[in-house]
């Protein structure tokens, strides 16, 4: 059976799973629901995922949620290259990452991200808290990035495919002229952060990367709005 | 080396890890710390973990955070009895489990569990709102443990160990008499789901399990107070 898998565009969890495909060199049909016509509520995407979310993978009969589930699966089921480390060791260390990154920093980015991309009044006083905060882990991640190369250690890991996608949705709300004009400490990004920008051109590169990335981006368009 | 374990009593996140040691059958040294006398901010437990969490693993220089890395990284280690599962089918199902939870179960759970513990004021209205969510919840994981006899199937794996704490946590918390009197939706638990009950009682029974368990529970004391 093919792989295929059901995402949604601008949804970073689903873009983990893209990345991973295409890192693996796994052949997969890509079905992309419409957030803007409610498509993730529909009873047959509620039937494969009854929490109505994205990325959900299917194979058969066999059907899987949750974007880090579903690296670690296709990790084992093709194990070059490794993508969550080849020892015990630097598994452990892979997933710290990962999990410090899902526990500790994507709910900060949350509190950029998310007000911005719905459309909702912002709350300044709430958004620099939260730059506050993301700075001191956003130089973390700059930090590893410039010592290694990549986040865990010298070679791409599940850690990079996990991440990028929320700094590149992160780099799309601070652009915003209305989250510009609040001078975050975090912004611009690539000036305060060369190394993570470096990292980030590097995962661009990637061969297969364009076929990951949100259709709507590229035709300008933010979440939630109508697509081309 | 010897594996050492900093734990704190009473986190379902260290006896997650603990519990996982004891499955393993790997020998390890316990150093447990105390939450009363603020030892997980002392310099000392922050230059393990910066975030002052527990647990931490160490294994001469190597340091790891993260309670589901280190069960990743133990599981790695030892590999039997796999907990993460025997083929890349299991694998996803049993990372499943366990994020579903984490994302959306545990949530819930520490609107009921956190108040309690810290002896803050109880919010009962969202306390019942919590309980409400909650119900559908654990009424998934009791049908799946009647299905299947463990979370993930017919063995046990890394999915039991990871939910089994939080389980113990909120059966106490629910069990305290200001809890009790709110009649919530999901109490008495072993009443309400007896698979659940049932799965508990061979969670118990695990070789081991006494070692694992919080001292303070055993000296009736709660979360936080000085110990015995």
């Amino acid at each position: 059976m093919t792989i295929e898998v059901i995402w949604g565009s601008g949804s970073p969890f689903a873009w983990r799973v893209l990345l991973t495909l295409e890192v693996k060199g796994l052949a997969y049909e890509s079905r992309l629901i419409q957030f803007s016509r409610g498509e993730q509520r529909s009873p047959e995407h509620l039937a494969l995922n009854p929490r109505g979310k994205v990325p959900v993978l299917r194979d058969g009969a066999y059907v899987l949620s949750e974007s880090l589930a579903i690296m670690a699966c296709l990790d084992r089921r093709q194990p070059e290259p490794p993508l969550f480390g080849s020892t015990a060791e630097e598994t452990g260390l892979v997933w710290q990452a990962i999990l410090e990154f899902d526990n500790h920093v994507a709910p900060l980015l949350r509190r950029i991200v998310v007000p911005v991309f719905r459309g909702e009044a912002l709350d300044a006083a709430d958004m620099q808290a939260a730059a506050g905060g993301l700075d001191g882990e956003l130089r973390r991640l700059a930090e590893a990035v410039a010592q290694h190369g990549w986040l865990v250690g010298a070679r791409l890991s599940a850690a990079d495919l996990a991440v990028y996608p929320f700094v590149e949705v992160l780099l799309r709300a601070t652009g915003e002229e209305a989250v510009r004009a609040m001078g975050l400490a975090i912004v611009p990004l690539a000036e305060r952060f060369p190394a993570l920008e470096d990292w980030r051109q590097r995962i661009t590169a990637l061969p297969g990367y364009a076929r990951t990335c949100p259709p709507h981006w590229r035709s300008g368009l933010k979440q939630g709005e109508r697509q081309a």
